[in-house]
């Protein structure tokens, strides 16, 4: 079993080869969309939500995809089976490209795109995603979607990186910040909820449209649970019975310290319990899955490198 | 003469030779601080001003340099000769790096140090830099120091990116953004500087501490010209006299359109071509400036791919 494959410049390649130009002004200038999808027993999750967040992304970036959805979908599955992984982390990503003629016209490049899939990430480590972790309530502000749309998922991710230093710092895994109005927003890539009196709510402005989050949604509409998106003031996490995190690389993952304060008993809760439980066994079953050799059965690609 | 020469890996290659790894940090998360400096005539210009900005943007990111300061002088230097440039763009850039085991800890990889040299930027081309631009005021908010400090010059401009579309497409040449608070901030990698009654402003705070604009405020106090760092409400450039901008990419530049609409008469303003002069006048002499076989007279790196 490999660590990973990657496809750039239409070839695979191992991630040790995956290379690409210091000039490429999706890292100079942060011009780039991604997504990150999973597979789970050979089963993709939610896989067309994830590629129609990525064309979003795409498209609010104004970057052009040299591949259509079909061919992405194919690329990705076979990343997957290249990398003989039957878990894994599988990410999308498309940036500017190299702009000719040292121009600054965003206009004047071919957007680049890449995939890959390496085994599946647990954001925080395997057991504190299942069991819990310690967020701290960052003094960082989340980047305003008024600067930068933050539907968008994008690779301008230094407040949070300062974030995690500042949560580290303190003794915490990861950290929640709040936006420019005070207001809770989301973390370093996942998204926040708390319950209250049986009830889940999660923000719901300047952040990112998590698909797990909207698989709680879901699981909470299966399950008989109320869930609402709303603006949520940071003392409601103090006064929470429970908080937990939702991710592609982790799940549903409880939250069981806020800035080294225990949230309510210092346990997971029993609602984010059931969630958690339901989302993989639901996962296990191939709940909204696409199998990767469903997809590779009926190629759209001309084989090999293309 | 080549394209350009790049430093990285220990090496010097060409630019279409210069690969990083997709996994690098820096570019996933927009973790990385750079600068830039530039070379006329063989002279470098304000190169310890630039070297302590870079210092400050690394350390302000908290990422550890593999070189010292001397070595990073004499890369740059080197990077210049090996080019055969006379005047040169010469970048500096630091980015996270890989982690190592795929951690999410951004304090477990190595900074990883690139710098190279390529001719001369004109960020607008030379007509416009020297004789006027069209800047847009856009809609797009600056992203705030409060999420990342503004004094590092970092790769987190997609608010940048979506403010140059905005404005090309209203036809204009570039923007200008304002921060959170609705005052004016800077532009795509410049500062903004108007002149009223004879007095020179810019922005005060969010803004990038500019190499460029500090010596516009030196030429200042030479001319015997006022010069103020403030809070600038953006209708102030409606009635400015003149508007001009300032960066290594362009030295000081006209604007003599906002938002389509003349500043003044349109034309360059006579204190903005005063100071223009003087700033190329001094450069072609040799002021603040340090040689390049001055530098590289006294290696402190081993030669080669050390």
């Amino acid at each position: 079993m490999s660590d990973g494959t990657v496809f750039i410049d239409n070839d695979f390649v191992s991630p040790a080869d995956a290379k690409m130009s210091i000039f490429d002004v999706g890292f100079v200038w942060g011009d780039t969309a991604y997504d990150v999808t999973s597979t789970w027993n050979n089963w993709f999750f939610m896989l067309e939500e994830h590629l129609d967040r990525f064309q979003k992304s795409v498209d609010r970036f104004q970057l052009k995809s040299p591949y259509n959805r079909d061919e992405i979908r194919e690329i990705c599955a076979e990343c997957v089976q290249r990398s003989g992984q039957s878990n894994a982390y599988v990410k999308l990503q498309m940036s500017r490209g190299v702009l000719s003629n040292r121009t600054v016209d965003p206009r004047l490049s071919d957007s680049k795109f890449v995939a890959y899939a390496i085994p599946y990430v647990w954001i925080w480590g395997e057991d504190k995603c299942r069991n819990g972790a310690n967020l701290y309530l960052s003094s960082f502000e989340r980047v305003s979607s008024k600067a930068v749309d933050q539907r968008i998922k994008n690779y301008n991710r230094a407040d949070l990186v300062q974030a995690r230093f500042q949560a580290l710092d303190e003794g915490c895994d990861d950290s929640i910040l709040c936006g420019p109005d005070g207001y809770l927003t989301e973390g370093s890539g996942y998204n926040i909820l708390l319950v209250k009196n049986g009830k889940v709510a999660s923000p719901d402005h300047n952040v990112l449209e998590g698909v797990t989050r909207g698989v709680v949604s879901e699981l909470c509409t299966l399950e008989g649970i109320g869930f609402e998106l709303r603006k949520i003031h940071p003392d409601e996490l103090r006064d929470a019975d429970e908080v937990f995190a939702s991710t592609t690389a982790g799940g549903i993952m409880p939250v069981t310290r806020i800035s080294n304060q225990p949230v309510a008993n210092g346990e997971a809760g029993p609602l984010t319990r059931q969630l958690q439980t339901r989302y993989w066994e639901k996962r296990e079953q191939g709940w909204h899955g696409t199998r990767i050799d469903e997809i590779l059965k009926s190629p759209v690609r001309k084989t090999g490198t293309a």
